[in-house]
């Protein structure tokens, strides 16, 4: 078993980095306060006695060598950056939590026949950079790394800028390590577990994103004196398109959701009509089928929406990837570990998007999670009992150590 | 008649401060630019002999003496500020047509027996800080001035402190002054006048306006993780409300418009369902029972909207202002000059608020209003025609000069 009270205790600490403003984190991924979470992160990892990697994505491996020469790692992590707005567990439980494993086995004088890797994945959130998930889309061969470097966020910076800026551009070439497996542990973010009273949920399927950012184009103009028939009001034109949206998952309930979290008008002046609405729709289903009818009745009802009222739209696939089936091989690991420890557990899909779902592509892979307060996530009340952290690392440590051998 | 080469020319060098990004302008209310306005508008007066005086709202005062001492001034002006992306004539017509009108008494020797004041009135485009009108409205007594001083920007600076920074806090008490009558030329910012083919409108009255601040709160929550039933999607909530502002202007048309300019989400991130949502509903009519209706209608079925959603909501007004009747006499002192001179006019309502709806409260007022190209206006392609300025400037000085007697 891990050491639940130390694991929380290293939570705890690297909640200290980026504090948000309600109890939560803003550690936004390639900010100062990124750069300082990692710092923590590598000296913890030396001081367990574990070598660390860099790759040319800022993503990190800190490495616990194995008993056999040839044995590939097995790979455990997640991602310690955070929402503008986030939670204290949201990623950092999955690397804070290899930690622990290697930790535990440092303190048993155990040794794995396969090494060992804890990784920190660069810009999971996609809050700053879009699209989510980036780092590891890249290590996947999902992306290409000039494409992610010219990632642009609000202010117009640029990924590889700021990536340099912080000072985590590594030497590895991103995507060149093989993996024998790979485990994340994460929190749920979603109510399943809490209700159905579940220890642990054994992650099969992941389900899939789409994210398009809609532009509408109308024309500023005076609030007062533009007459009501003259009007080219983007903002409108953006708000049918939300109503869209809405109607659009509820139709494929329950096997979809969707929602636009990211929306700007301009000029944004309280006397003008907006004369262009940029904002980005999420969907997602566990269904590849269903994302594509989203999608594509986005796009049609969106362009009516927009014809009718004289202004036009473009739409812009900003993110995305298809609904993950994680090895059943590792999935068993997964399952196998929960039972042997004596935890209820419960096969589940998880709702949001993680490093695990492009890793999965290139290496056998699969995920374990825990459950979460209410169900809340991506808010700073996002909360976690020690019980359910301890739970989570303990299969997570079982898992992973089965996979690699003794 | 006056030089009207002069004051386009005068119109183009002040454009040439704080430009926009699409050739119209940045010089909102108390930023650097706004300084550099004032200094210029300053120099111009002090050139033309007049004696500068400046309130502690940052007023300017442009002084002409008259023959007679005991004669109440005759104010001329309006506003030097501009929305983010605004045009270049939008209060600067009116401001520096004041000044065309002093130039020219001077290049023809006359004197008037009430002394004339050019007037720059602060913060009349309320984008920066609402409302809209600000500095006017302390003149007449509308607002006290601590309140205004500490109406802030969307950054959370202050009004006060801002117009320390750009030093522009003068010495005089605001609303002291004591005015024989008020004249403001301004650009009409709809397409009547252009539709009818008429020079000159005469604007008897203005129509009223209600400002609404709507707060949505809901709960910041997952986008992928956080099922349908669950979500509390204050950007939903806020997109049922625009459509409800939208059917409330038409419900009244065509005395009624509506529509939000100002729109903000929190966290405002793609993956982030938002937990509060910030809007600025603007509704106006030249009718104060239709205005009334619309906020009553607005406040109960947004009410209603979020009820259903599960999300609170909260209406504060942040601006508004009464229908205006403008002062008989001179109305008819504007009809007359523009009859005088041969210019076509019509009586018009003036579609937007004006420093003049303000000053009406305290001393006779009336506006004289020239067309712009397709009723545009707050946008940077706002445009007029230097014969439309012209006339618009004619019609100012006969009136002006009427009213102050030789
Ligand atoms: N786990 C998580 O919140 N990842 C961010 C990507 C997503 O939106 O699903
Ligand atoms: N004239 C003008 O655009 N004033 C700003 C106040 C308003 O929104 O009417």
């Amino acid at each position: 078993r891990i050491n639940g009270e130390r694991l929380w205790d290293s939570l705890m600490e690297m909640a200290k980095i980026g504090p948000g403003v309600a109890g939560g984190n803003n550690r936004q991924t390639l900010t100062d306060a990124d750069a300082e979470g990692r710092a923590l992160f590598q000296k913890w990892c030396e001081a367990a006695g574990l070598t660390m990697g860099v790759d040319t994505m800022g993503n990190m491996f800190a490495r616990r060598e194995g008993t056999d020469p040839d044995a590939l790692p097995v790979y455990v992590g997640s991602h310690l950056d955070t929402q503008p707005t986030g939670g204290k567990y949201d990623g950092v439980l999955g690397v804070l939590g290899g930690l622990e494993i290697v930790r535990t086995l440092n303190d048993l004088g155990i040794k794995t026949k396969h090494p060992i890797v804890v990784t920190n994945w660069t810009n999971e959130e996609g809050t700053r950079f879009a699209p989510a998930m980036l780092a590891s889309g890249v290590f996947a061969g999902m992306h290409t790394q000039d494409w992610a470097y010219d990632r642009a966020d609000a202010e117009g910076k640029k990924f590889g800028d700021e990536l340099k800026r912080i000072g985590w551009v590594g030497d590895e070439e991103v995507g060149a390590r093989k993996m024998h497996a790979m485990f994340e542990l994460h929190i749920e973010q979603g109510p399943i577990l809490e209700a159905e009273g579940k220890d642990i949920g054994v992650v099969t399927h992941g389900q899939g994103l789409s994210w398009t950012q809609v532009t509408v184009h109308g024309k500023d103009s005076h609030t007062g004196s533009t007459p009501m028939p003259m009007r080219k009001n983007a903002g409108l034109g953006m708000a049918r398109i939300l109503e869209l949206v809405d109607e659009i998952a509820w139709s494929h309930k329950p096997h979809a959701v969707g929602a636009a979290g990211h929306i700007d008008v301009y000029p944004n002046s309280r006397n003008v009509i907006p004369g262009k609405a940029v904002f980005t729709v999420d969907f997602r289903s566990p269904d590849l089928a269903v994302i594509e009818d989203m999608e594509k009745r986005l796009r049609a009802g969106g362009q009516k929406i927009c014809d009718e009222m004289g202004l036009t739209v473009e739409f812009e696939k900003v993110g995305g990837f298809d609904p993950v089936a994680f090895d059943a091989g590792c999935v068993t690991a997964v399952r196998n570990a929960a039972e042997r420890l004596g935890y209820s557990h419960m096969n589940i899909i998880s709702g949001a998007g993680h490093d695990a779902c492009w890793i999965n592509r290139v290496a056998p892979t699969a995920m374990v999670m825990c459950p979460c307060v209410d169900g809340l996530s991506h808010n700073e009340a996002e909360e976690i009992s020690p019980d359910w952290a301890r739970a989570g690392a303990d299969v997570l440590f079982h898992a992973v150590v089965e996979t690699a051998g003794i």
